[in-house]
């Protein structure tokens, strides 16, 4: 579907999300109970007993998924109108593949502090807090100081739901190729949000090689340009010390993982990877390299984050199912241990994985179930 | 129904709103178009044209119900925690009564300039905002400067909606004892956010002799403990300069507008006003004085704010109404000229007024399509 028809849908649709009402307003008696005077007995009793809000109120199952708009999809920072559709696509997508009540809140400043004060302001009327496409660095520090602060979940999805989802690849597609996963070499083409979460994750879950990129090259202690949380990468990253570009990066990689922007990748820099390699080209909407040009290269295993490719990594995978499982379980914190179990579990749902599928669809029932199962 | 009963109610029932996906995601086209990558076209779209929010967002049909939880039903400053559960009542009758898409955003803090901020941040995902149980006389701020900041509207619910339903009842009080309507003699009880407002708005529509009292009693130009809020009232009310408590300016009244507190009328009180006097006793969820004591005392029109009570004067009668016709009709501010035509067409629901029945019924139908069309 070409530009123009997609935007006269949207024009078509109006919200893709509403409210509804769970009682019927009928008579007389629901007024008394469900408005006044009855609401004053819970009020009063929320008063004094804060952590009943979870029982009694919205606060139960809803989720704000909040964004600043600095770095939405492959668009860069296109402010608070910017983000609405995707955090209102979210919604959609928590609402029908996770039965959580998701709202959409861009914020219109891309004040860090301003952020994390909004946010810590507006929890009393959530279960759960989904970060949403937050420019790195400031997504890390807003992140962090959120989850120490609050006592519900706090997840920057396109941190960690990338994260949970490319290791669920990662392990399937190491079956394919007949490779040994924890010795995978990894190349990750982009440094912020994503990139760095997903290193990380992967380092947690055993891989010993991991190189990550970002417009400069490749991260290294050579480097003097590097911000803080870049400078923690080098620490623990690029064990080979690899310096340059792409192309020296991924002379001989097992595995790149794109969330960079499109078409960053060429195909002779696909040609000199392994044997058997593995191409994640995940940037959105548009990927790093084709799957088809990918293919010619000699890449193996091939996966983008678009609907319309066949192995879609995409968050949607990860993020109803984690916030099911918190809001049921009644969990803080989405831990480490928790994400390397949602990817393992998510991974589980292929039981066979091929070239042609080894990450469940969007589509497939048992996903959100599956992840929700693995949040403890 | 006693306490115990009704908080039972609300722990089975946990959520009272929840979210609503208005498409469904079927098909791996469904997941193209409404996400990725079909959603990066709508994204860029806002980014560039963020006035088109309005038709293909949820912007189109949603309000926040803001609260800092400083002065709720009877109880005072309750917090966050203890607002919630009114803010949700509002969220399901903005839905079961105006099809407004209404979600509760109560916030933990109390400072005006950051409650100001905070609104300012999440504005962009709404089609209009509804203050709610803010104390005077930081709402009044608070609302000014909202109003001058946000191309969309924004109104203090307890002022204005309360103004609104007061005046409606008013209107049609002074057919049934026969009075005229710009001639009658009012004792508010309450200087607060409804107090203030009701006085306004009554003066704008003609009222001409209208005197407000507070804790300390009438409002008048002798007092040196007003703040800047009640100066202004002296200058617009209490023509007659009473000084001194309620007993005293309830001597020859013919109206008593009660949004202060439990019990606060007495029957002698009642019995020293104008023969064929009126009384809205609309504390909540403990009216001023009880119906059946104001009617032992001679009053001949007796209202509450209560459900179990006949004619209910409640606010529920009043925004969802006025937000459906802001949203319908693209209105960015609520005016006075509004407010009026919306008193007017909610009396002119109850054809013939009497004593037994004055205002509508909070399950009549054609009450929020009514006070809709007086927006404009």
């Amino acid at each position: 579907m070409d530009a123009k028809k997609i935007l006269a849908a949207y024009k078509r649709q109006g919200a893709r999300v509403e409210t509804k009402a769970r009682i019927k307003m009928k008579g007389k008696k629901d007024f008394s109970l469900w408005y006044t005077p009855g609401v004053g007995v819970a009020a009063a009793h929320l008063a004094k007993h804060p952590e009943d809000a979870r029982k009694m109120s919205i606060k139960k199952n809803s989720v704000a998924v909040v964004s600043d708009g600095s770095a939405v999809l492959g668009l860069g920072s296109v402010g608070p109108y910017g983000a609405l559709p995707v955090m209102e696509g979210k919604a959609l997508i928590f609402k029908e593949k996770g039965g959580v009540d998701a709202w959409p809140l861009v914020l219109d400043t891309h004040d860090p502090d301003e952020i994390v004060r909004i946010v810590k302001a507006i929890a009393p009327n959530f279960g759960g807090i989904n970060l949403e496409d937050i420019a790195a660095p400031a997504c890390f520090d807003i992140e962090r100081r959120l989850i120490e602060m609050l006592d519900i979940p706090v997840m920057h999805d396109d941190q960690h739901g990338t994260a949970i989802v490319v290791l669920a690849g990662l392990i399937n597609a190491a079956k394919i190729v007949k490779k040994s996963f924890k010795k995978l070499k990894v190349v990750i083409n982009g440094a912020g949000a994503a990139g760095t979460a997903v290193a990380k994750l992967l380092l947690a879950a055993g891989v010993k090689d991991v190189t990550l990129l970002d417009r400069t090259g490749t991260i290294h202690a050579g480097r003097t340009d590097l911000n803080t949380h870049k400078k923690e990468l080098v620490l623990l990253t690029n064990p080979r010390r690899i310096m340059g570009g792409l192309a020296e990066a991924m002379y001989g990689a097992d595995a790149f993982v794109g969330v960079s922007g499109k078409g960053l990748l060429k195909e002779e820099q696909v040609a000199c990877m392994a044997p058997r390699s593995i191409v994640f080209a995940m940037a959105n909407p548009d990927p790093e390299i084709l799957p088809d040009a990918a293919r010619r290269a000699g890449a193996l295993v091939i996966a983008t984050g678009r609907s319309d490719y066949p192995n879609q990594i995409n968050n949607a995978l990860v993020f109803p199912g984690i916030f099911r499982g918190a809001l049921d379980k009644g969990v803080a914190r989405i831990t480490e241990s928790t994400k390397l179990r949602a990817a393992r579990a998510l991974a589980a749902l292929v039981s066979k994985p091929t070239a042609a599928k080894f990450i469940p669809d969007l589509l497939d029932p048992r996903v959100a179930k599956a992840v929700a199962r693995a949040v403890h």
